[in-house]
């Protein structure tokens, strides 16, 4: 008997927005491989299966992606039901769409819980509603990982059209405003930085586009950029 | 003594992706106002309170919006603990930011829960990541609720750069696949319906862009489009 493997939103951090499904894979888990943002104190409430953090922590060397894949998947075909804990939803980057197309490609079966994305609940949690009325007539979700990437899905969008939100943008913060200022919105557009949300490290910022470059957010932490007028709502 | 309301996401439609936080708040609520997709017989699970759909259901008025920030300004002063259940995350479109703003007018303390968003969460349960690496760098959120709204929007994006997801527009998909192809985007981009998801009345379409507006999905069904080459990973 193959198992199955359960690709698993955790939320944004505090373990209370965790889903009734997320809790019931991990009750019924035989291996947890869980992100470093994953409340591990939290996760042994819920489950006695061996759990491995696979993700980076300060310090340390994540486990290769290509190793998670082999570590699902053979645990899969000793017939384990495997947990894949996630940070937010596990669609929005953060690679869970290559998981599933390497369990698919290995034929294990696997099932996605989607979770409280962060970067939806990281705004709502400092106030932030990414959409409102005549604010923001929708979001664009991206992730500040490649600045090449960001660059060009940005000059893709009309200035100050949309509401921006960028998550691991942290340490490239300074550049996309450049690139967005560059590319027409206004240096006095709303702007926020919100760290660690719904955890005991939460960190808020909200100022204006220009003054992003010149913020000093707490280094350990993830964190999501947010542009637009809705900052100021 | 002043209640408190907490405007709380329930998700796409199964219960289970309720967070442990949203359920904690059901059973200390005194006052329950849900939306029309919410499942009723599951709320009764948690909470013993009265508990009021002030949502759009087939064939019966709705409940007006200045109405339902009355209800909830009031029976806060009363002393009330108030769970406003929303379906998807509270503050993705569905007016809940200007729920928020009323009760901020008010004086009414509050708190957001943020919920799993339909935007995501619809794609995802059909096997569609929003984001993957090489398909898609970003993903843009619109309500398809004014189309003239979402023609600026997407007048504002270039064509087939991100994942575009668009929220209440079943009814309007076949102008929303006009604006798009207008506006330059390939009219075989693969797109995708999902209505209901995670409920027993999930329905599923894929095909491409040219195609959305001859496909027939259940009428009574809140549904997803989304559109861009995610939905063939």
């Amino acid at each position: 008997m193959v198992g199955r493997v359960f690709l698993v939103g955790a939320g944004p951090g505090a373990p209370d927005l965790w889903t009734l499904r997320a809790v019931r894979c991990l009750e019924q888990a035989d291996l947890v491989l869980y992100d470093a943002l994953v409340d591990a104190t939290a996760l042994r409430r819920f489950t006695s299966a061996p759990c491995f953090c696979v993700g980076k922590r300060a310090g340390r060397e994540s486990v290769r992606q290509d190793a998670i894949h082999r570590l699902m998947v053979r645990a899969a075909r000793g017939g384990k039901q495997v947990v894949r804990l996630k940070g937010g939803d596990p669609f929005v980057f953060g690679r869970g769409a290559e998981e599933a197309l390497a369990l698919a490609v290995a034929g294990i079966p696997f099932e996605v819980v989607p979770g409280v994305s962060t970067a939806i609940a990281a705004p709502a949690l400092a106030g932030i509603p990414v959409t409102h009325r005549g604010a923001a007539s929708g979001f664009l979700v991206l992730s500040g990982h490649e600045v090449d990437v960001v660059r060009d899905a940005l000059e893709a969008i009309r200035p100050n059209g949309v509401s921006v939100v960028v998550l691991m943008g942290i340490a490239t913060r300074g550049q996309i405003a450049d690139v967005l200022m560059a590319r027409g919105w206004r240096a006095d557009t709303p702007a926020a930085i919100v760290c660690g949300a719904s955890t005991s490290d939460e960190w808020i910022w909200t100022g204006l586009l220009a003054q992003m470059h010149a913020v000093g957010p707490p280094e350990a932490v993830a964190g999501v950029l947010v542009v637009g007028d809705v900052v100021d709502v």
